[in-house]
């Protein structure tokens, strides 16, 4: 089963304090851009991987979307978004990414935020993915190659002051553990080339890219976010179902 | 014009030492890989951008290619180039990516090792190749950006002797200067999400993406090459033209 220390009550705790889990999608310094990477909502049959406490499901209802499944493997996050959720339109269920089972042709458009680097076995799930759209996109984010790679991730300080995010063990994929909110947070580093070529190979294209780095804007009223304009912490990917030709 | 440091004595020199340029291809490191991502190049009409000594053009006929036209902004690189080839259907040029007007729908393929890190405006030179092929193939490598991006990049060594390679101003894309063989080496440091949404601007579909790294083999044989597994040198892709639905 996935990494699932969501359900651990130490790391939950801590998870449920922060600004993204208090404040929803605008407490996550990503969501303006990631908003940017999705279509048209209005009548899609959405499914939303690793959904968490619901935000984008009820989320994506607001914006017209005709329905919403969402899976997590976390009962605490499940339980807490059910309680959040007054709405026929959107189901949450208890699923493991690393082995669920999507309905084929069932969806418009699949979401993930934040799951997927996770998952150990990336490929399995993004074929499932594709096959489970009618057509249309999926758009997600995960942890950034370049802030997972480290197997000693910790800003590096020079002398003069600079910091400097470390790269290293970059061609080894696997796991990593960090100590993210509790010890021993797990976490799966693959590449930006193996996340590219498994989209391609699950039957996807590439339509953009995206690394959240704050902007300028977001620098000015939140000066604690400078630093990662150094190094870029989130991938963002709008990928669009091929149709066979 | 390109930053053509390559017409200086002192770095052209050192330059012609490097194994790449005195054993061709074979002296690439990159080079199994790239070559894995070329398409049939029999009776194709190719353009290589940043030809230097014309190790891949001639390569490129003797895998039967129709013609090769190379074009690169070095005197110096293209001087060598001539001596070095004696082949009808190989045309050396004197022109600078930065300006080159393509001749438009000539090309069945399209190559370019490590240069396209020179120029300050890639958008316009990928929309110029696009235009540039019939149909078919882009195939490229650059500097990534993981290499590109630090204002001080060199390795940091931990005190357990591990190497890190730093990542900072990784979202502030620009002009690098570094001292690769000679003082005030410049270079353009972009993301990677610039690289593959000015491909799919340009009207391509993003194939395949490799980060090149030493193979175990290829550390067996060259222990000097392990701390390349730590940090991707080389970003290398296969674009394809997009016909029009």
């Amino acid at each position: 089963m996935t990494h699932n220390i969501y359900d651990t009550p130490d790391f939950f705790r801590e998870y449920s304090r922060l600004e993204r889990s208090q404040r929803g999608l605008d407490g996550a310094w990503e969501w303006p851009l990631l908003r940017s990477l999705l279509p048209d909502l209005k009548d899609k049959r959405v499914l939303d991987l690793g959904c968490g406490f619901g935000w984008f499901a009820r989320w994506a209802r607001r914006q017209g979307a005709a329905s919403v499944l969402g899976l997590d493997v976390s009962q605490n996050m499940l339980e807490r978004a059910r309680q959040m959720t007054n709405d026929y339109a959107i189901e949450y269920r208890r699923d493991d990414l690393e082995t669920a089972e999507l309905p084929e042709g069932s969806f418009d458009f699949v979401f993930s935020a934040l799951a997927l680097h996770y998952i150990e076995d990336l490929q399995r799930i993004l074929t499932a993915v594709n096959a489970a759209l009618c057509e249309g996109w999926f758009v997600f984010s995960m942890e950034h190659p370049i802030y997972t790679a480290s197997r000693k991730a910790d800003w590096l300080q020079h002398t003069d002051g600079r910091k400097t995010w470390p790269v290293d063990s970059y061609s080894d994929e696997g796991l990593r553990k960090t100590d993210w909110l509790a010890k021993g947070f797990s976490k799966q580093h693959r590449t930006i080339s193996t996340v590219m070529n498994s989209l391609v190979a699950a039957g996807f294209s590439i339509e953009r890219v995206e690394e959240w780095g704050p902007t300028k804007e977001q620098c000015a009223t939140r000066p604690d976010l400078a630093e990662e304009r150094e190094r870029p912490l989130f991938l963002l990917v709008a990928a669009q179902k091929r149709v066979n030709e």
